[in-house]
């Protein structure tokens, strides 16, 4: 049976090249469920937003940054967790990518979130993104949830995920979102049981 | 054309027979789209959670509670803010039902949810709301938004919403939840317009 | 040096007898600071909330537990983390806590929290408490921290705590209260370098 | 009776030049207690962190800010809401603070934390900075609470606080300020009484 293309947008909250955060993104890439699609975007040139700067024209890498969301048909967001909270860069992203002009891409996105961390394994930097999602109206998956914890032990030194059972963590994510975005944006398929509690 | 009729559960986080709470639930009842039948269910009879109590069996209000939802297609949930959260009656409610035996009837549920307060119209117990229902895999509607301020002046000494504003905010808050759980349980409609950004 | 005396009141977010929770304040009374007692308060015997009862007057038991809170220097709160939140119970006997008649006997009050339950360890229990905490004016320690992950281990089917780093960590919390108490009451002793982040 | 000198370091999570959150910090300025000082802190000049610059050294205007921080005997906080949490703007330069080498200079700071927005004042982002301040051991005042709702009619264009009774919170904050840091630092004064609650 077919099913529809599902073109998913990545960004992870760290600008460090071998981030661990990246590296689940690049995980993901690794084995795509059929006729989907991941771009991994770099936040690295989004500015620390400012309303004067904004006033005399939204900067060309935050208008960038938009189209790729709008042009996405799903969102997959790694985060670190600093503070107990998401990165000031992500956040800052989503701010930027919130605002006018124009109505907001983010809204009525699909989206799942993921992290890896250490011993609590993002789980606090998680709750907070959840929160900013719903403010910006973006459908998050509340299952499965991907929380790496120990990440030191389960990546190596460039950020590539190498833990079997993690790995396939992430996978099973990446099929959870296809199954929730196709419901969403088609009303393909059998939602529940995909999403079924699993952890 | 023909839709699939739903039958939501609906509760409220205060126990006083007056409360504003209740009284939104009321409300929504008032003028309830076609198809759609909303059941108004009293949280009085659910005791504190024990486990020891829960060990010895599972009590008959619990188990009367967990079936409603089960039977249900959707929740609607009412909550006051105490203390900058969800009041302990709600969030006991939740704990109980999500116990086992048997898998959690909450699980894959989609919800609604809403609130009149004062000066902040319960914005704080909703964003803790939201947490608590994420982790019991409920899927809650992230828009329209009811938060209903300086609730004294919008409801009568009875509980009965007489604002014609706000009456209308918990009806399209109805419209939305149907149109979310038709899509999220049969793949009926189209979601992503239903549910656009309204405030 | 003479330092003035602290009494502690105690409690858990737990009705269970053999609750892991309650197992830490049990911990916390075997091994306390020079001046310095904790009285152990059982919260079974609060009711669910209910403005309509209350109305009619205040229960003992609230009032019981309401001049415990006043009589008591500082507390101590331990909690369980039931769907990433504090337990209903825990929220409700606050709740009751905070209301009038007579000022909240909670206004004010310094205090330190911790918990012990699965992987994450109740941090996001403890996250919301602490928001209520701050709604209710209680002035909470912010380190030590006391998060017990993989509780199963570390405690006896009875519920007392065995593991011997988890127990030296909960004394040194009462050590840090005791400080921060004295100081915020009396002014005595020297506040930072007692509290200086170890975790 | 004479009281010890207290040097506030006040910052805003908005880069706007008429922001209304920069304008809380002036309005703070203009009627500072006896012994009271207030530097205001401009964050423009801190980059997006970025674990690879941090490697090759803290950015010259990151050490300025952790100087200043370091030097201070309490932080003043001003905060807008962007998508129910603080901006990216602030929450990255907490982030940037935290950070080795050498201890953070955040740990142990007493701080005062305010903001201005829309119809809900800031709320949710209030509570979000509190959990993040929380992980970076800064002790927070809890009550006065300064939400200033719709600040659109309680500052002029330029961003400067005309509304008589919130310029008095304002005020009232900066007091309780300087009674919790003086507790907190040397044990002056007494401070139940001066941060009972008023809201």
């Amino acid at each position: 049976m077919s099913t529809s293309s599902i073109h998913i947008l990545g960004f992870a909250g760290s600008l460090r090249r071998a981030s661990v955060n990246r590296g689940l993104l690049r995980a993901a890439s690794e084995k795509l469920p059929a006729n989907v699609t991941l771009e991994i975007y770099d936040l690295s040139d989004i500015p620390l937003y400012n309303g004067d700067v904004e006033a005399s024209g939204t900067p060309d890498s935050v208008q960038d940054f938009k189209q790729r969301i709008a042009a996405a048909d799903a969102l997959l967001i790694a985060t670190p967790e600093y503070n107990y909270s998401i990165p000031g860069v992500l956040k800052n992203a989503i701010d930027w990518a919130s605002r006018p002009p124009a109505s907001s891409p983010l809204s009525g996105k699909p989206a799942a979130i993921l992290g890896a961390g250490g011993g609590y394994g993002t789980v606090r930097a998680q709750t907070h993104l959840r929160n900013v999602l719903a403010a910006v109206n973006v459908q998050v998956l509340t299952r499965p949830e991907v929380l790496i914890q120990n990440a030191r032990d389960k990546f190596n030194a460039d950020g590539n995920l190498l833990d079997a059972e993690s790995r396939q963590r992430v996978w099973d994510l990446i099929d959870a979102l296809a199954v929730w975005t196709r419901r969403l944006r088609t009303g393909e398929g059998t939602l529940i049981p995909a999403i079924a509690e699993k952890n």
